[in-house]
């Protein structure tokens, strides 16, 4: 590409017609999740101080990263009491939004419970599953400027609602700087216990425990480099939610929307950061045209202009398609976070989207109202994931038991097959224990 | 301990009162999941080929790893005519047991299937979730020794259950060697697609796809510490089920079981491997002693008493409880992969058990039956990571994506909310995507 025109390039166009396309689409898609050895190092010997030292090596940390000094652990706790001062002091419509997003993301949740089942066979076997919550779970909130409250309520409710007995909320205050609506929010979404502790030390007292803080049994939450790099090192001792990649948005649109909704929806992912990526199909070239020109028109306005405009310049791009069905099947390749059918019949293609984490449907559907409160959870598979992986839920805050309870007529059947296909794998001590409970024995 | 004392010790004696008992039991239970790194990064180098060289470099390390030499990929294929003529060279016994192994399986699995659910709201709003199976899995199966037939089965059939399209299986055949029972396995469990590939080389083209092996989703099934390690590397690109650790049985009894039997279970764990633990918890001193005789008399018996001896020497135990509470309160400390309820009334208690992969009821239900056809899956969270996982199931092939399709008047009324969150967030395009659609724009 010319120079020139690249400096101009506000976001890149493509078409699936160009001979390259397949090879374009995948080199702007891609995203290297490769680790950084230095930080995995320096995150390792974090890991292994918190382990050995406990509180005092957690106090020596949060003293070098964020300044701020503490003689214990416990000066670091937030009181229930604080945090209720922080949501009494909000302004009546701040107070009013975070409640009413937090009532409906508690009732689209509480659709998500699953019930313990069993099933009795002729000869009084039972078989089942038992459905169990989490004992205690660790909620890792970023400190800062990246300090989202609603991010309190999407991954606080989902493990209230699963009936997490303690949930645990570890928020970093660089400089002793708090913020008042993430603590409102873990108001709001009935978090348990915070610490104002962050980083990868945060983590491992999760994980491991100290003398002052419990051990949890699953950590979820984003973070930064170090934090996501300690969460993988953690995964195995405690459970994790998915690293996460940047946040994507994908809007399929047939022409029908207001153009300057879809450059605002576009924008709403790019604003993240420079990473994000935003991408429109569109089988209508004139659509795009005007799609571009609201962009043009749009951006200078923007608080965070200079952000949308790398990100769009660089993961960027409206893509003219032959037509809906070849833009569902890019789409399909793609697989999403967030995916816009921003079309007159969204139903009528629903059920060909193949991966997504979430879907919105229809041109009043923007994804805003997803990440704050139409009720579903906004912490959704990025980078391909959603190939494999789901939106974050009460399912990821519970876990299962299996039930056998067999029959002494169950056993007797049973115990044969059993002893006839563990021999065959060579184990007798299998074979006898199911034995034993035969009339063969 | 006396060297004398040790020297003939036959399994671990502990008491609930010895004064380190929780120290004893923490040492006794801890398994070191830390990795080698000589073997990541062995297992890096060959990633990094395979994905580099695709067939070539797996034909390559095949022939040096399996000494299997093939001129194509495709020559790595084993046929569905081939699958199907391994099991009609069963005997009629292996047949019938593992037919009516894969029945119950499947019976039990279809109880785990899940609907896509919605509920439109008042003002005509649709919240949902769809939920999809996988399009591709892949499953790995060790070769030699330790490869189990049941494992297939446990592995493949709640990926068909699931939906998956297609199941693609690899399993090394080192010189050559193949293991007719692993192909009829895979013959009565569907699987799609056999590769006789195996080692970390496997498990990257499954990760990434090679010319001729097809890219899954996600890649289940054990292995040795290449094929962990690589699992752990391929996480992200791919999905995939828990490392494993070593298998481990928890016996809670009353004292009203045939000690045989309860010494038999505790044999059926250790047989596995040296590392495998098999503990009894019981509050009557008597019925342990009658238990470590059984140990002894049927011992000298078992073909691999080596294996089983070991297990019970470094791994295994006998704990005297000051009753059933107590070895309910002991049992969800340690949160077992394996847990027998070996107790006039199990039901008595088992709402009592926190933390438990499978749990076996009542004294007929022995975990070999649970190992092969009970129909519950015998893939289980092992070295207390039941606190937070669950068992193999059809929900580990499916994913799920949020549907989201507000109406004009539900975009009128959450744009409100949704934009002042934003704001309060500092995000100006999530506001004004938002507000665009309400009567305020």
């Amino acid at each position: 590409m010319d120079p020139k025109n690249k400096a101009k390039l506000m976001i890149n166009k493509l078409s699936s017609k160009d001979q390259n396309f397949t090879a374009q689409l995948k080199a702007l898609t891609s995203w290297d999740q490769s680790s950084n050895e230095e930080i995995n190092s320096t995150v390792k010997t974090i890991i292994g101080d918190v382990i050995k030292n406990g509180d005092q090596s957690v106090l020596d940390y949060t003293q070098k990263f964020d300044s701020v000094y503490a003689g214990s652990i416990s000066e670091l706790v937030i009181s229930k009491e604080r945090l209720k001062e922080s949501f009494d002091n909000l302004d009546e419509e701040q107070k009013t939004a975070l409640s009413l997003a937090a009532d409906r993301i508690r009732s689209y949740h509480q659709k998500q419970i699953q019930e313990s089942w069993s099933y009795t066979e002729e000869d009084g076997t039972v078989l089942g599953q038992k459905i169990i919550p989490l004992e205690r779970a660790g909620l890792y909130v970023p400190g800062g400027k990246a300090a989202y409250p609603s991010s309190v309520l999407m991954n606080a409710i989902p493990a209230k609602v699963a009936g997490v007995k303690e949930l645990v909320m570890v928020v970093p205050t660089p400089k002793g700087i708090i913020n008042e609506l993430v603590l409102a929010a873990a108001y709001v979404a009935e978090v348990d216990l915070v610490f104002t502790i962050g980083g990868a030390q945060a983590i491992a007292a999760l994980a491991y425990g100290t003398e002052t803080v419990p051990k949890v049994d699953k950590i979820v939450g984003p973070g930064n480099i170090y934090v996501a790099s300690a969460k993988r090192h953690v995964f195995g001792q405690v459970g994790i939610d998915m690293i996460a990649g940047p946040s994507e948005i994908l809007i399929i649109c047939d022409g029908s929307t207001n153009p300057d909704w879809i450059a605002m929806d576009l924008f709403s992912q790019a604003e993240h950061d420079e990473d994000a990526q935003a991408i429109l199909l569109c089988p209508d070239k004139d659509f795009i045209s005007q799609v571009e020109e609201s962009i043009k028109k749009l951006l200078p306005s923007m608080d965070r202009a200079e952000i949308i405009r790398s990100s769009l310049k660089n993961r960027g791009a409206l893509i003219l398609t032959k037509d809906i069905a070849e833009a569902i099947q890019i789409s399909n390749s793609i697989a999403p976070e967030h995916l816009e059918l921003s079309v007159e019949d969204p139903e009528g293609i629903v059920d060909q989207i193949k991966h997504a984490g979430a879907i919105f449907m229809g041109q009043y559907s923007s994804e805003a109202l997803g990440d704050y409160c139409a009720g579903t959870n906004h912490v959704l598979p990025t980078s391909s994931t959603a190939r494999f992986s789901s939106p974050l839920g009460v399912y990821d805050f519970t876990k299962r038991s299996s039930i056998i309870m067999v029959s002494k007529d169950g056993a007797n059947k049973l115990g044969k097959t059993a002893s006839t296909l563990a021999y065959g794998e060579g184990l007798q001590a299998h074979a006898l224990s199911a034995l034993y409970r035969t009339d063969k024995e």
